[in-house]
């Protein structure tokens, strides 16, 4: 927990907030922070900050915060996932918040189970704290968006669009010829602006899939021969991604 | 598992092989193959090939091995990594077989606390499976190498040069200037034969640590400035060092 992430709604009058749970244990037991300490904090979806620690209260903290930094630059990158294994998706939630993704989008696909969209881990109950975990772990405050979509077609087809609108489309997929670097060599060293990778489920996209992705504007792209499970495809796609972004 | 590896001790006469527990299970259960059917096979660290299901035997399987083809290009990536928390490496092995690391040293680090080093996840017959279990999932059969140094100095200033004698060496430091990609431009497209990417603990490398290691040939990049947990971290730079790898 390299920042402790507070809500909107656990702000008090003077802007204190009492935290419990994980945070106030973080703050007592790791941090070591009693009062007059300072810690980092950040408002969800807001700006970065200090906190001072007002009082300990039991387990409770009471911390006394100041918002004056800026909120961390918003993520370049967004994700289309065929939705994995509810085990594999509930070990990505926090790493996907801590490389940091704008909006996750989980759609069907051809070799998806149906009942993986039953699962509790779709639960933003479940799935928000963590997200936060990620985004605590990164010093970040923009909490991705969510969105699940039972139907790859009328989503690609209708909604893609409005739900990104410009920048670079690319679908891993072992046939692809082209690496990652090549699309942004190909931008005469123009980084886009945004970068939409989509991965596929275990079995890969069937034809179908692939073939409407294509003409939906995703470039087909190689991560090389081997085959890998969802959670460490995305990471490592989101890794190259994120390294071709970094400014000089 | 999209390779059923067998390894040569489980080879009796005419190459037929008597398998159980999970990979009996999956060849049953998941891939139904029943006398006569075909499934992909590899020997641990030698070719790939088919097999043909002999026999099933209750919950046993009996394949008859052709092992024909050759063994998988061998990885050119190799990982320097601090000794991370248990939980945290257990995660990785299956993962760091599957991206294809040649060798494994888990070092010792001022930030890597000693109990760590007694943790069970670093005896051979609990890593081993594990390992073998990404190489099933990537189609590899070569199984990393692990080796485990409780001395920091001592490994990088003795060891390191028999261990890696040639090519890139990297460590990832949120203070670095340099991207990865700089490294692989500044060879004027000659991509290196072998990388070798240093991953500190989860508090990052003191400046002793990164001292020695800049001293010892290693280029300091940067992987943004968020706070990636080990596991995060390492997939993300193995995909983002494997990309600019990738053969045209």
């Amino acid at each position: 927990m390299n920042l402790i992430l507070v809500r909107e709604e656990e702000l008090g009058p003077g802007k204190l907030a009492t935290l419990g749970g994980e945070r106030a244990q973080h703050i007592r037991e790791v941090l070591k922070a009693g009062p007059g300490a300072a810690v980092r904090v950040g408002l969800l979806n807001g700006p970065l900050g200090v906190a001072t620690v007002a009082r300990v209260e039991g387990e409770r903290v009471i911390l006394s915060c100041v918002f004056e930094e800026s909120a961390p630059a918003a993520p370049r990158v967004d994700l289309l996932l065929a939705l994995p294994r509810p085990k594999v998706l509930n070990r990505l939630w926090s790493q996907l918040a801590a490389l940091g993704v704008g909006r996750i989008v989980l759609v069907n696909a051809a070799k998806v189970e149906r009942c993986y969209f039953d699962s509790h881990v779709l639960l933003p109950e479940i799935y928000t704290p963590r997200l936060i975990e990620g985004l605590q772990q990164a010093r970040d405050t923009r909490l991705p968006e969510v969105l699940v979509r039972k139907r790859f077609k009328p989503f690609v087809e209708d909604e893609l669009e409005g739900f990104f609108p410009a920048g670079l489309r690319l679908v891993a997929d072992p046939g692809g010829g082209q690496r990652v670097g090549d699309l942004f060599s190909a931008r005469s060293g123009q980084a886009p602006e945004r970068v939409l990778p989509a991965v596929g489920p275990e079995g890969g996209w069937v034809s179908f899939e692939l073939d409407l992705l294509r003409t939906s504007g995703f470039e087909v792209v190689s991560m090389g021969a081997r085959t890998l499970r969802t959670d460490t495809a995305c990471i490592a796609l989101l890794g190259a991604v994120a390294e071709r972004l970094l400014q000089r």
